[in-house]
């Protein structure tokens, strides 16, 4: 399928930092939003140039831990698919949860690859430092991600009569197995040959490729919809976004944006946050995909406020969904003695239709 | 004096985020560099447009505390004069300084108004949690600012006959005899009428006034060369940069860029980060003032490199000059394990004559 691109491109969109009433400082940013035929259905600023997508297709790279069989055959739990889905705080549970995968497989921390470093969850951190701990690669907020990886080359070599450990050696590279079928999974969902598209390394040592945000937009369409993908995949996806709407705190953690997204909307919702300014989501309800760049790679305060203005305006229904969407497209910004000094906000007069 | 303008505004510049060899987000900015006497020598971008300098301006902040008679009627050291310049980390060296400063005005921890936040610096900040402690007012970044503020109002109280605890409450309120000596002095460096200039209150609590980059970049020009000031405001400048020049680690700390630079250049550079992606400069020796902003407000990685590549094209003299300032103005960007993923750059092409 080729994707069809509407005839006139739109403004990028602008997120507002104010102080006071003044606009201290902006963020602007390009949207894709996709239905799984490949038809763009609403778009601003650039959908076409590469961006990296970074953590925000997570869900498309944990499809072959579910599709081969390694989650059923390793026994993994609906929280611990959530997990591979994360980008988590390093929270107890995220720890206690990415470290029963690795055991489940048989295998421990020192497979993974990702590298270690000390919780995003600020109170997590502290709670660390305070019991003379140092972070492992288990706090790492793709620890998750990467028990997932462990989890399908324990599976791989299992049927290859390998020894897992020597198997899983270099899993991060792009030629090990592992990482050839994660490629392949995101390649198919988004229409994507990723031998052409620019490639850099992640945070976590994983290969990321540069696609344009509509094969992106393109991707969550199916991935939220099933159209377009193999029944294999489309079962994979629907599981692992029912696992992420069951246990949202595995795929953020304490006061994130999308653990408070899906614990709220459930599986009407499915959104990701990526590293440098990037959101992904998928709309099942309304057959969409969604994915988003902000050009400074600004993501707490930028990416979010677009994603929750966007699914103000497109899925948002009641007096419930407002009030929780309101408090992120619009949040309040205190200072260190908690008086209100300012606001973000979409750009006023912003219009998605 | 009225400000001059040159003909042409200049188009922005571009602050580079390279992952692999594709360009995965950008930041742009504005500057101005202007002399003593108002005119502008070099711009690119919008230098009109009012912003918040926030704790760039520290340096013009702290001029009452010199110029009152404050500083040495309590005894400050150099140390703590560069403190007052200072947004520091919060290493145990700036909590010392700071809580001296209000221990030589007889006072203490309580007086200050600037709320408390973990220090900035991780490591400081961990060492803390790991001696089961909580951060007070004194790790505020703004500590050493506030503690001169102190300093500054306990003389105007002794001069009044007044009890300092009870005439210092209230001290960030811009009707506040302190605030309105702090802010009298940014308006005469800056030919500035605060009046008329938008007003937001800033992270430590005080009052910031948006100015034009120009206008800005006037300011430190004649702090730098004491050119437009009367000789009391020239001197206290003149003080303060010296301090800075001595002890540069109080006014930001370990690794970080103001106390490198300063390090390095001595008296040839003042420079001051602010918050969202404001930098303010004098160079002495050129008589000249810079003053730039991201639109973003992105500092660590956006206004640091920039002001790296104007150092680069306006002071740097010799091979040890370029050294540090190829090191700060391309830094590269590491992952989790260490590896290289990318650096930070000024666009190519970009031509400061």
């Amino acid at each position: 399928m080729s994707l069809r691109s509407t005839a006139m491109p739109a403004p990028e969109l602008r997120v507002e930092v104010l102080r006071g009433g003044t606009v201290e400082s902006f963020h602007r940013g390009s949207v894709a939003v996709m239905d799984a035929d490949g038809a763009v259905r609403w778009q601003a600023g650039d959908i076409h140039r590469p961006i990296f997508p970074r953590s925000a297709v997570k869900l498309l790279q944990a499809l072959p831990l579910v599709a081969s069989g390694a989650a059923d055959a390793f026994g993994l739990s609906d929280e611990q698919l959530a997990l591979a889905c994360a980008s988590h705080g390093g929270e107890p549970a995220h720890v206690a949860a990415a470290a029963d995968v690795l055991a489940k497989c048989g295998l421990d921390t020192l497979t993974l690859e990702c590298g270690a470093h000390w919780p995003g969850h600020d109170a997590a951190a502290r709670a660390l430092a305070r019991q003379q701990q140092e972070p492992t690669a288990l706090h790492n907020n793709c620890s998750g991600k990467h028990a997932g990886f462990v989890c399908l080359g324990a599976c791989l070599a299992q049927a290859g009569g390998h020894d897992p450990r020597g198997f899983l050696s270099g899993y991060v590279q792009a030629q090990h197995p592992v990482m050839r079928e994660v490629s392949a999974a995101l390649a198919r969902c988004t229409d994507s040959p990723l031998a052409d598209a620019p490639v850099g390394t992640d945070g976590c040592s994983i290969p990321t490729y540069a696609l344009p945000l509509r094969a992106l937009a393109l991707g969550f369409a199916r991935a939220g919809t099933g159209v377009g993908l193999s029944p294999t995949d489309a079962h994979a996806a629907h599981r692992l976004r029912q696992a992420v709407a069951r246990h949202p705190f595995m795929v953020a953690g304490s006061g994130r944006f999308d653990s408070r997204v899906m614990e709220h909307f459930g599986e009407r919702v499915f959104c990701k946050v990526g590293a440098e300014g990037v959101y992904c989501a998928a709309l099942p309800e309304l057959g969409l995909g969604v994915a988003l760049k902000m050009d400074d790679g600004n993501t707490a305060r930028a990416a979010e406020v677009l994603m929750a203005a966007l699914l103000q305006a497109w899925v948002q229904r009641d007096e419930a969904d407002a009030q929780l969407l309101q408090t992120l497209a619009e949040p309040v910004l205190r200072n260190w003695n908690g008086t209100e000094v300012g606001r973000l906000r979409l750009a006023p007069g912003t219009r998605f239709n």
